[in-house]
């Protein structure tokens, strides 16, 4: 196990009805003026919206307001809400949405008290130090971003889909997570998310530093979990305890409690950062086509740790005599269990993705500082990306 | 899964010669003078005291010091550190040592800025609102009060050996967690520790709230580590993975990430305060007396759920026809893991105790402001105690 720090201070008021409690919080954690942060109109639909402004009014703070965000959320709307968060004095931002809405929150604001461009701190031309705080409602299980300290943003000049230098400064100052509001979740987007929190854990889990068996298990625990509830949720949309399992595994896959104290890999989000600037599809679907074709891919590298997932999370024979076996049916039951919950699994599966496009892919991360190679299990160079995305088109 | 508020503030600074960071850890939670709080000799053999002072010294912090708290921490040590912290006018306390070590320091926070006498907050007349900052450097990987919202403190008139009502208020800043430092322990100690954290995560485990499959699987994680890596270390003391694992699981069993969402039991602990009030055996000691004993008087509440620990914990066969041959099966296997790494598992195995004494534990008891009943899994009350507390003496 390696030396880590591990540093959560985000404080989590969990289930049904607790977004009631928003005003409170922002107070409690000394804000007095929020700059309102979210999406479409589902938020609108669902009550969530009604609830967080009734909780805002009801404690007498006021707040200013962006909506609009979209999914793999674009810099437009940050300097937007840098604009709206200088010119009305905020001094406390509330996303309420998921992993785009809060991201486009952080980068607000890290922003706002930037005197450059904001994307500075992704181009990693300068450190993100301080930051209005931000505090969270929660309406979809999947990003993990209410107690990450990472965020994710696509610069429209270019077209680059990045992700700033992980920092604890951005973790937000509460969540609120209630289930409830995700009953109402499409079965695509409740799976995209299962598929995401999944790729979080898995992302730390394959790994080659020794003794982290603790961790390990903990990702088997949340990996087990997730396998269950996914179907139960995509099923049966209102089923509170798939949901409640979804939504705390969605957050614990991300917060880092599975990847301390050990090298991560993250080769597959990489790669999946192109299929989404490119097709504009949803992350977890993106990560559904790339990863069992990463775990291909690498799998020679280590085959008893994908033997290892086949068996503690998809309940696999062990097969003694040729462990290659067992490691080559976890990555078969992992991809149909995708397809179970119907994600694509396939390159043709994603609208508009044509295999031709493969190596303008590659060249686009290559564009990136420090773009090639990456990934901690295994390095990854364009050739090898060039290669894993090829298998997602056979 | 009811709904939960998880709050963990903590930085958690883990590995090898992480308390070289302390007066850093310090300077970034914004103390400036520190009280230092330690026990006997132990770190003073071990390097921890001279790593932690040399910090100090050299990030510029002047520091007072109080030394000589002991396993089962008393009053006396926490009135005396209160005076020292008011006469030196420190802003920070730490804490090198243990559980005992911790909760005196805790004590000391609350207490130096309340006007009243501190027992006030043990005995329910008044509640925690504010407290000195506190910095942990852990030595030994037991109670998890490095990252805990409890303390327990033994109020030398009367022998009361209370716990205060949990408050997120008194979470350590910061926990320096260097596995190294525990490498000296005794195996007794160890030993001792590995219960108590077992103790903190079967507490959480046994609970009648449904829909907790994800944290079960927590609990099941970290048990299952904990059953492996504690007889590496009582066997191999300066076996570095096992101690790591012990001590980010010490921390884990009792952060609450085991235990949100449901309704816990905490009755073997009521119980094992009476054992360490009458003959100051240590903690994890009693509750390895206590706790199997607890188990059998309970089992057929639920024999089910002491199957699933039997099973998934000690890898027990299922007996489908008779789960509660397999309930029974688990507890054996559990006192007899107890006993495998040197820990008392009856009465008469506790220096000085006595079946006679059983009576006057529960009086003793019964004398706590609302002691009866007991136990959030099965409720106890007086006559449940001292049926327990025979089997202990059987």
């Amino acid at each position: 196990m390696d030396n880590f720090t591990f540093y959560s201070p985000t404080l989590f008021a969990f289930g049904d009805g607790e977004e009631k409690n928003t005003g409170a919080l922002v107070k409690r954690f000394g804000g007095t003026k929020v700059l309102l942060v979210c999406g479409g109109g589902s938020v609108k639909r669902n009550g969530a919206y009604d609830a967080v402004t009734a909780s805002l009014k009801d404690a007498g703070i006021p707040y200013a307001e962006l909506s609009g965000v979209q999914a793999n959320p674009r810099s437009g709307k940050v300097y937007e809400g840098i604009e709206i968060a200088r010119r009305e004095k905020v001094d406390f931002l509330v996303a309420l949405g998921g992993g785009s809405v809060i991201d486009t929150a952080k980068a607000i604001g890290v922003g706002t008290l930037y005197d450059g461009d904001f994307w500075d701190f992704f181009a990693g031309k300068t450190k993100v130090e301080k930051t209005l705080p931000v505090g969270v409602i929660l309406t979809i299980a999947a990003a993990g971003s209410e107690g990450s300290d990472s965020m994710v943003i696509t610069l429209e000049e270019g077209n680059l889909k990045w992700g700033a230098p992980k920092t604890d400064v951005i973790r937000p100052k509460f969540a609120v997570l209630d289930p409830r509001l995700t009953c109402s979740l499409p079965a695509y987007q409740t799976a995209s998310g299962a598929v995401d929190m999944m790729a979080h854990i898995l992302e730390r889990y394959f790994s080659n530093t020794p003794d982290v068996i603790l961790t390990d298990r903990l990702c088997e625990a949340l990996l087990k979990t997730i396998v269950e509830a996914a179907p139960r949720a995509v099923a049966n949309p209102d089923d509170y305890a798939a949901r409640a399992d979804l939504m705390w595994a969605g957050m614990l896959a991300h917060n880092n409690s599975c990847g301390v104290g050990r090298v991560q890999d993250w080769a597959s989000h990489q790669i999946e950062h192109e299929l989404s600037a490119f097709y504009d599809c949803a992350h977890g679907a993106g990560l559904a086509v790339v990863m069992p074709a990463w775990m291909e891919y690498v799998m020679d590298h280590d085959p008893m740790r994908f033997a290892r997932m086949a068996v503690e999370v998809f309940g696999c024979a062990m097969d003694y005599a040729h462990p290659e076996n067992t490691a080559r049916e976890g990555i078969a039951r992992l991809r149909a269990f995708f397809k179970g919950i119907g994600m694509p699994t396939a390159l043709s599966d994603v609208e508009g993705a044509k295999a031709e496009d493969i190596p303008a892919m590659v060249d686009h991360r290559a564009e990136k500082p420090n773009g090639f190679p990456f990934g901690g299990f295994v390095k990854i160079g364009p050739k090898e990306m060039e290669e894993i995305l090829r298998i997602t088109a056979r």
